[in-house]
C-alpha cells in the first residue's frame, strides 16, 4: 500500500495538487469546522479554490440538517454556497425512498409512509420528496414508556401502530429514547424496510466525540441479531452516484477531501476518484492515514494549508 | 448433536426427569410469566418441586430489579420466595465490583464511584455492596442534552465528570437518553472500566420482545469500535459460579429451566449442570432448540407440563 503524501508547507507539490482537479467535495465536520467553531483560515481557501474555477460540493453525513439548514449554516460561518452545492445523507436518503425503493421493494407503493427516528432536517428533505412521515420531531414520542404501550405495541394495534408504515428511518436523534426504540423495532417486525441515514459511530464537536448515528441505529442492529440498515451517507456509493448524477463531473478529475478514513476517505478511494486529501484537524489521526487499511492519496495538517499553493 | 427429548404427556419420563436432580435454577420471564402475567400453573409446579425438597433458585438477568423486588413480585404472584433464593444480574455485577475489580484494576480501588445507565435495581444491588454510585434514577441524567453539555464534557470538567467514576455499569433502562450516552462514552474514554449487568438484546412483555439491557449498550459498543463490555447475566459464568458458592451443590445433580437457547441453556451446559429443560413459553422457538447450536436435554410445551410427573 503507498504512503500519502504530505502536502503542508510544499508550495509547489501544492500548487500542481490544486491544479490536478476541477471538482472538490467536502466533508465538513472536522474539515471546515468542529462544532459552532470554524478552522481559522478556511473561508480563504475555499475563495481560493473558486477563483480558480474549480467547484466545490459539501458533501455530508450529518442528518439533523437539510440542503437548506447547511447552507445557512455555511453562509453564517462566512462561507457563501447553494443548496444545490449541499449533498447531505437526508437528501440521499429521500431521494432513495421516493424513487428507487417503490421499485425494489413493490410492497412499499402501498405503505409509503415513513417513521422517522431523528431531527427536522429528515423530515424537510423527506417533504421536499413528497414522502409522507411520522416519529421524527413529533413530541408525542418524547416521553416515557407506559404499560398501555407494551400491550398496544405487542398485538400491533392501529391506534399506536400506522398501517401505512413501510419504512423506518434513522438519522441522528438527540432525542433518542426507549419508546422510539419499541415503535421502530415493531415496524421493523411487521415488514417495514430498515434504512439509516448513516452509519458514523461518532460525532465530532467541541474538539471531543459524541454519540453518531450509527450508534442511534444500534440498539435495533443488536435487537435484529446484527442485520444492519441500509445506509446513504459516505460511504455508502449511492451519494457519490447521486452527486455524479448532479453535476457530471470527470471523477478522475475530482478530489474528496476528508478527516475520517473510513467514510471520507473511503468514500473517494471506492468512487475512483482521482483524488483524496486527508485533513488532521477530525477524526481519523495521522497514523491511521498513515498505517491504515483505507489511506488517502495526500494529506495536509490542517485544510488552509491550501493557500501556500496560491 | 443430540436431539432434545420431548417430555409433555409424557407421565413416567416426566417422573424421572424430576427424580433426577436436586437442585432446579429457573429463568423467570418467559418460563414462569411474561411482563405482568403469571402462566397458568406455575405455583403449583413450584410447589411440587418443594413437596420433594428441590431446591429451588431463581436466576434472572432483569436488570431494573433488586433481589428484593424480585421476591416481592414473586410472592405478589403467589409465589413464596427468599431474597437468597433470587440471583440478579445486577446482585452479580455489585459483587463483582464490590470483590473482583479492585484486584484485577488496581486503579479502581481509588476511583471506585459507578456511573450507572440503569434503573432502581441497580442501585438498590451497589447500595447493598457499599459502592458509591452517581448516574441511575437521578432526574438530572433526565433531560435533553445542551450546547454548555458538549463544552463541558469535550473538556473533562470536574463540574460534570466526577474524577471518582472508576466504573460504567449498563443494564435495562427506559429512561435511555442521548446525554446519559454523552456521559457514558465520555467516562470510559477517560479510563472507566465498560460493564454491563447483562447482554439480552430483548426484553420479552406482553407476549411480545421490547428492548432489553443488550440493546441499551449498544451504542456504546459501536462508538468504541466494537469493544463488549464485561458482562454478568446469563450465560455468563460469574453468575454460575456466584450461585454454587453460596449453595454448595453438586453440579451433576442440578437442572437448568429456561426458554432462551443462547442464554438459558448455554448458561446450563457451559456451566456443566446435569441438565438443561426448555420451554416454549419465551424467546426461542421449538425449531431454535431443535436444530439450533444450544439444545438443551429436554424440553416441554409449557413449565406447568410437570406437574403429570408428581
Amino acid at each position: 500500500m503507498s504512503t500519502p503524501e504530505y502536502l503542508t508547507g510544499k508550495k509547489e507539490a501544492l500548487g500542481e495538487f490544486i491544479a490536478k482537479y476541477d471538482v472538490f467535495l467536502f466533508d465538513c465536520d472536522g474539515v471546515l469546522w468542529s462544532g459552532d467553531h470554524l478552522f481559522p483560515g478556511v473561508p480563504e481557501t475555499l475563495d481560493l479554490l473558486r477563483s480558480q474555477k474549480k467547484r466545490i460540493v459539501f458533501v455530508t453525513n450529518n442528518s439533523t440538517k437539510s440542503r437548506q439548514d447547511y447552507r445557512k449554516k455555511l453562509e453564517s460561518m462566512g462561507i457563501p454556497a447553494t443548496v444545490e452545492e449541499v449533498f447531505g445523507s437526508s437528501y440521499s436518503a429521500s431521494i432513495y425512498i421516493s424513487r428507487i425503493l417503490p421499485q425494489s421493494h413493490p410492497e412499499v407503493k402501498k405503505r409509503n409512509k415513513v417513521f422517522v427516528v431523528g431531527e427536522a432536517g429528515i423530515e424537510t428533505e423527506l417533504d421536499s420528496e413528497g414522502i409522507p412521515h411520522i416519529g421524527g420531531t413529533d413530541p408525542k414520542y418524547r416521553r416515557e414508556v407506559t404499560p398501555e404501550d407494551y400491550k398496544l405495541l405487542a398485538k400491533g394495534d392501529p391506534s399506536v401502530l400506522d398501517p401505512d408504515v413501510g419504512v423506518v428511518l434513522f438519522g441522528l436523534d438527540f432525542h433518542f429514547n426507549y419508546l422510539k426504540m419499541c415503535y421502530a423495532y415493531h415496524y421493523i417486525q411487521r415488514g417495514a424496510v430498515f434504512l439509516a441515514t448513516n452509519m458514523d459511530s461518532t460525532l465530532p464537536s467541541a474538539g471531543a466525540l459524541f454519540p453518531g448515528a450509527g450508534s442511534i441505529s444500534a440498539p435495533l442492529v443488536k435487537m435484529l441479531g446484527g442485520k444492519e440498515p441500509m445506509s446513504f451517507g459516505k460511504p455508502n456509493q449511492a451519494m457519490m452516484d447521486a452527486i455524479e448524477g448532479k453535476f457530471q463531473f470527470d471523477r478522475a478529475k475530482a478530489c474528496m477531501v476528508g478527516d475520517r478514513a473510513n467514510t471520507d476517505i473511503k468514500f473517494g478511494l471506492e468512487g475512483k476518484l482521482g483524488g483524496t486529501l486527508a485533513v488532521l484537524t477530525g477524526v481519523s489521526t495521522k497514523e491511521e492515514f498513515l498505517e491504515g487499511d483505507t489511506r488517502p492519496a495526500f494529506y495536509v495538517d490542517k485544510l488552509s494549508d491550501l493557500l501556500e499553493g496560491a
